[in-house]
């Protein structure tokens, strides 16, 4: 606490956001302060208009600024496969491989009983949606190799196999509670081709 | 670079800020889109309010959103003394030990030729103006102990006791290259007791 309200209240806002503690949050207020007020009022701006303008694709619900995201309207991608992720980040690390040609579905989250995040939390309803007529044939549970992630593999694949759809998961390659978006592209793109059924 | 105009302005603005690495400015600007609107608008408001309201005492420098700072408000502070520290943090964590009941005198900086920071990139002025009359006695140049921290207690030291001014410096404690503000209570407060004149 500085004693300055503004200040201590700028400092909170940046303890909000995940891995930033109170010694770093304090450290953040200070630096805007030494930034010029255009600079500031620049930040400000930024961070409205992306909450303004961002949403979620109303097919695979990745966050996109336009009415559907560009790579479910690219009629050059394979709607068959759905590659199905936690996060935007996630997507954003598959794409820069360039080697997965299908879409994707972006859960927003990991079921974790612990975090009180059940199932109901995720965009499955949205998931299941798109299953409903016969384009797509395999969904790829892309999530990570942590406790959260393979539980969710394994909650999707009981919930889509009585469907006849193959559900398929990413090869090992990626180490264990390693985070997805911090892999390098040879790990990635080993772990798509040697993705593997449900058994 | 996600791809989305909106977000990548947003994690640009993010890594501007020091400490926070390309990855870390995403993860952030995401975590601001996971936020519910009205979140986002007070924290775009506490920035520029923030910017806004605060500004340097014209006597200490320190960061206030007052006309003069409480501190050197405070009539019951010793004006003898003045503690010369780098930055408003340093003054934060001097004020948490309430031993010292001086005043200060925020640097704004520390000579750095690496970087290009110059004497006259300091607030020298400032802390000159303030040792025109004969009212402060003493200096107690408190800078951290790294490479940046020495050369300006050396410049100070310099500097000032030509004036005939007592010049003294914190005791050795600090660990060498611990940034000041990370320093425990026990630590400033023996620094301080234990502060010497330049020899």
């Amino acid at each position: 606490m500085s004693g300055i309200e503004a200040l201590d209240i700028l400092a909170e806002k940046f303890a909000r956001l995940p891995g930033i503690g109170r010694k770093s949050a304090e450290r953040l207020a200070f630096a805007v302060l030494e930034q010029n007020p255009e600079d500031v009022a620049a930040f400000a701006r930024a961070m409205t208009e992306a909450k303004e303008k961002i949403h979620r694709c109303p097919i695979c619900q990745n966050l996109t600024d336009a009415a559907v995201c560009p790579i479910c309207l690219d009629a050059s991608r394979d709607k068959s496969t759905i590659c199905v992720v936690e996060d935007p980040r996630a997507v954003m690390a598959f794409e820069k491989v360039r080697t997965f040609r299908g879409t994707y579905h972006v859960l927003h989250g990991l079921i974790s009983p612990m975090s009180g995040i059940t199932p109901d939390a995720l965009t499955l309803r949205e998931l299941l949606a798109r299953l409903e007529d016969d384009t797509v044939k395999e969904v790829i549970v892309a999530t990570g190799a942590t406790t959260e992630g393979e539980a969710t593999a394994m909650y999707l694949s009981r919930l889509l196999r009585p469907l006849g759809i193959k559900v398929s998961r990413l090869a090992h390659g990626i180490p264990f509670g390693g985070a997805l978006e911090y892999a390098d592209e040879i790990t990635l793109s080993r772990a798509l081709e040697g993705r593997r059924d449900f058994d």
